[in-house]
């Protein structure tokens, strides 16, 4: 050990106000206010400043419970992820939603359900009992979700999901956006006949995709083509299953629901003999770096703002950010480009 | 709404201790006591009946700050984890924390740093305030760690981590026992001419999964041969070019460091119009499921036992369970077996 300060703590064990008292020499009652910067108590300039001084020098920490009581505000916010194990999707909505709390001295309460009903009741239970400022219920991807009674009971925000029938904020990602975005680059790169391999599961992404994706083609003068429009599951064996109908079509290139599909679609353009992007260019959708940025080639794809989806939600909780009309926040789709689309030459 | 039960709350009110007195025609104080069942307090059953009936109906919650001063006791557990957003690792350390946390009635505060120094400080001084019963350190990947000062000041457990020169338990993955069951999966198989693609990275996997598999071969009766040893980038691009310096080595099958390598390993397999398992057989490891359950032919892998090493730093930071002597525990790497090691049927 170099460090020369002094080490004024045993592991474990915390400072008392007492100590603090007494190094100060003034009641325990002073010190409170002091330092809990209670309004309307009569201490000096003097006192306040040896008192400031001891609690340094000891190296004592207010007690957050007792400050909680005192300033009557508590300064959670409880976030509630079904999923934090499977995907970097949640953890990634945790990372946003933290940094916009710690902006505002808010400290994050996380709690996983793993979309258990009854680990989703202690959850929001512990976090009533904790008295946050409000929850932030978030899934780990974008879909309609039942709300737990318990919310009632406190300020909440939907987060990668929304609630019919409800009148509670959400914010979601803009899929129509999404979606058009992913065609547009396609169509930059002067492709004209474009599929799109969409998801068998039914959610507003399913819905939002498409829609994105028949606007930007009508956009550029294109008729949307039914045959060109494909569903399939969302996993690698999907993507890989449907090649053989695609190509059949006679596309150049085609927009995938998501990376895993594009995943298994790029296996089986290899294993014709064919190559992405020379025979067919991809787009893939999610933005999941662990596959996107090392298929080969590396993926082209649309990212799910995940992070901004938590920092958004803590800011509509904290009333940073209006709630727009409709109740319903859409957030950006990025555009991410690497090297799975091939430039035709001809972009009109 | 078809609720039939009423509703006695506004959304963000609270119940409080006076309304339940009144209900119940009795102090506050009288009710602080039933509900805290504070010791010694001398309260009749009836009375002690009618304040719980009171607080029932009127959905009384209670205080979880005020709670803690007068029990004196916190039920907090800070969970400090280094990258979130990137894999599921740290979820999944999160998810097992979380449940081990909860069946002892703890709450756990889980904070990221994205591995930024100036987080790291905010969330263990955020931690401290709530004056947490201790802290899980913890990584999204095996490796020594330097461990910031603040940690001194309340028990702590390493997870997935180690600091070498303390004396802090740790619990980490059994690297060696990993290596050990992953190569022995192919000499069950019947291979016996084995490579292994190590990673580039010096780190506790790259040597305890060398160690296991050195250990496994030995244990079969066979040479460890250097040349069949490889470093190679751990993800999909090091897999990748390291495949035809396997290959010059004649080898029927190889283990790969992680799933990611074995990821860009199949890729290069079939550039060569070869095949898994016909042709070479692999096993990975991590067993990162978006990957592994989903290339072609499905991975067969060794998992990291990220869950368990959350709740095994659980408990023992709550005593439920003994740091082992030399204060490291070693969690088991389980095998995880799909469709990519041919049997040579000549095995044993």
């Amino acid at each position: 050990m170099t460090n020369s300060t002094p080490r004024p703590r045993r592991r474990g064990a915390r400072v008392t106000l007492r100590e603090v008292a007494e190094a100060a020499g003034v009641s325990t009652a002073t010190v409170s206010h002091v330092l809990n910067e209670t309004s309307g108590a009569r201490i000096g300039p003097d006192t306040r400043q040896r008192v400031r001084d001891a609690a340094d020098a000891l190296g004592y920490r207010p007690n957050a419970a007792a400050k909680n009581l005192v300033t009557g505000t508590t300064r959670f916010i409880g976030l509630v992820a079904d999923a934090i194990a499977t995907t970097p999707f949640a953890g990634q909505i945790i990372h946003g939603a933290q940094d916009a709390a710690w902006r505002q001295g808010y400290t994050l309460l996380v709690a996983n359900t793993a979309g258990n009903t009854e680990a989703e009741r202690d959850a929001i239970a512990m976090m009533l009992d904790h008295q946050v400022q409000g929850i932030l219920y978030s899934t780990w991807y974008h879909r309609a979700v039942e709300l737990p009674a318990a919310l009632r009971e406190t300020n909440t925000i939907l987060v990668n999901c929304y609630a019919p029938g409800s009148d509670l904020p959400a914010v979601v990602p803009d899929e129509v956006q999404g979606g058009r975005t992913a065609t547009q680059a396609l169509l930059d790169a002067g492709h004209r006949r474009i599929a799109f391999v969409n998801t068998t599961t039914p959610s507003p992404a399913h819905d939002g995709r498409l829609r994105g994706y028949g606007e930007a083609l009508r956009a550029a003068g294109i008729t949307v083509d039914p045959a060109l429009v494909f569903d399939a599951r969302p996993e690698q064996e999907g993507g890989y299953d449907v090649l053989p109908r695609v190509l059949e079509q006679g596309v150049t290139a085609v927009f995938c629901h998501n990376d895993r599909v594009a995943m298994g679609l790029y296996d089986a353009v290899r294993e014709r003999g064919l190559t992405v992007p020379e025979d067919l260019s991809v787009m893939g959708f999610d933005n999941q770096e662990i596959i996107a940025a090392h298929l080969r080639p590396p993926l082209s794809t649309v990212g799910l703002p995940h992070g901004e989806l938590g920092a958004a939600g803590v800011r509509l909780l904290l009333g940073q950010q209006d709630v727009p009309p409709g109740g319903r926040l859409e957030v950006t789709c990025p555009q991410v480009l690497r090297a799975s689309v091939r430039n035709l030459g001809a972009a009109g």
